[in-house]
């Protein structure tokens, strides 16, 4: 009987899910519209019908040996989504809870980042790793921490917020309230933000002088430098210069092995690559030169959130199996 | 058979060493000249006689479970002192495998500010607490993290380096080669270097106009505070404005507890106390607010480093001993 988890990936507009292996094969894939439901109950029913038809519509023998969950404000510890702002339903969510008590198998909740660094551990670039960091940029900057092989949870269920740390206190208004966050700088807004500050201080002609803040994203801007567009190139290096000089204070926090960059703007490779890493060794304390990893993250397909909350099933049973058999 | 510990911490001038019962009781305390020994083999040879002459001295019935020790740029993982700058010999010193072939117990070697960190846990205000995080505040400063009960040691075993994080890359220089590195404002250091540079900016009457930087201490500048020292209380603002600014950052990383204050700097009280909440609240990302407590070391007396060094064996024997009975 093959052993089989589920992976759910809550996001705003859409919800997906998929059922995977222990090699991150996806044998089965979803999606429901997450906005469409005005009660949450509503969308709990939907979600656990289409669980159950996924289930049915499987070939082969299986056992179901959880549902891992990654949300925007997922609480690790408490297994409810808190107040997040993406979804219509207001205050707290006892997801795990009622897929644990519809399924009756364990269920594990956490945010999406801390989905990601899980997922990168079981099935992707840091297998051998125990102590890493993973940085999602997307609309935002997320963050999972690794330490000790053991996902950095914090006291309150949110450690690892890199996003809402400081680049300039009277900086970029941010959506959680503070001004100048790192998010506002690094992430798929935050570029194009600095591209129309670019526009604004510079002189030189640019092809991106043409669209607009909303038609404007990653890609465009990442093309437009590989043509060698001189405000598209010198949006890459500003970002990157934040982001390396953030890292820089990341790593004498933690002391990573690694740091992974996964999503969009990292898809830009050496042209985020290369300034992150120069001004991050720049601003390192000389202690840690030369010993710390920028990488791509290996789950860079649209199943990756789907991997990312299985993976935490994975997670879950070899903690228990580890303090089982030591 | 009463089970002690020997805990160690090697400075540059002085060397202390303790013999320590469970409860933190100190029941015997030496010292041997750290600076005196040429050679770091005769160093190692006066510290094994000091410590077998302080067990002959012992009246009760005992048995030393293991040697804990302290030190700047002492390699958990390692068990070596890796090219310290505070001592006179240079390179990799293997103390942990010295200590441990001469004494046949297990011997535990960290830097002073992660023993503080176990030493809180262990014997101080960190008892029930499983996420925290010590800063010592001494000629420079020093950080160590507990993230879910476990001390954070890194890939390379050098975690928690808050005193070089940046406060500004163009600001003052620093022992470790960069510039701006919080440890150069917030310290005992720190804060005479903010007296001098108030000195400097303002016009007004200060008390400490009469004393030159080298005879300047934190007490002094604490008293004069109290004496309502215009330029005294600023410089305690100053250094509680950036300290808070930074463990605000801090916070997001790691999602602690409670943050521990260790130290001369500490001990100034309210004057440091209050601007750093201040000033990390308003830093803060709005969903961590008001969820984070900076607290007081327990461990404030002579003692401290002593007792720190050897809580690092209690917490080795109850990890062993949580291995084995899961």
């Amino acid at each position: 009987m093959k052993e089989l988890t589920v992976g759910i990936d809550i996001g705003g507009t859409n919800t997906k899910f998929g059922i995977v292996d222990r090699e991150g094969n996806v044998i089965h894939q979803g999606n429901i519209k997450t906005a469409d439901h005005e009660e949450f109950q509503d969308f709990f029913d939907a979600m656990a019908l289409s669980l159950r038809e996924s289930f049915t519509s499987l070939t082969t023998d299986y056992f179901i040996a959880g549902i891992g969950i990654g949300a925007a404000n997922g609480n690790y510890y408490t297994g409810n989504i808190e107040h997040a702002t993406n979804l219509r339903w207001k205050g707290v969510l006892p997801l795990s809870k009622m897929f644990a008590d519809e399924f009756h198998v364990p269920c594990i909740l956490t945010n999406d980042a801390n989905a990601a660094a899980v997922g990168e551990m079981i099935y992707g670039n840091a297998k051998d790793m125990k102590d890493f960091v993973v940085v999602t940029l997307g609309t935002g900057l997320g963050s999972g921490f690794v330490c000790g092989g053991v996902l950095l949870n914090g006291h309150h269920g949110i450690a690892g917020e890199l996003g809402h740390t400081s680049v300039n206190p009277t900086g970029r208004y941010c959506n959680c309230g503070k001004r100048g966050c790192l998010e506002t700088y690094v992430s798929a807004t935050g570029i194009k933000r600095t591209v129309y500050k670019l526009l604004a201080d510079y002189l030189e002609p640019s092809e991106l002088r043409g669209i607009s803040f909303e038609d404007l994203n990653t890609k465009m801007i990442t093309e437009a430098a590989h043509r060698g567009d001189i405000v598209a190139k010198e949006a890459f290096e500003y970002t990157g210069r934040i982001l390396g000089m953030k890292l820089a204070e990341t790593v004498v926090h933690t002391d990573p092995e690694a740091i992974f960059l996964f999503g969009g703007l990292s898809q830009a490779d050496e042209l985020i690559f290369k300034p992150t890493i120069r001004h991050m060794e720049a601003n390192l304390m000389p202690l840690f030169r030369g010993k710390v990893k920028i990488l791509h993250s290996a789950l860079q397909n649209q199943a990756a959130p789907i991997l990312g909350a299985s993976s935490l099933v994975w997670d879950h049973l070899e903690r228990k199996k580890n303090r089982a058999t030591v």
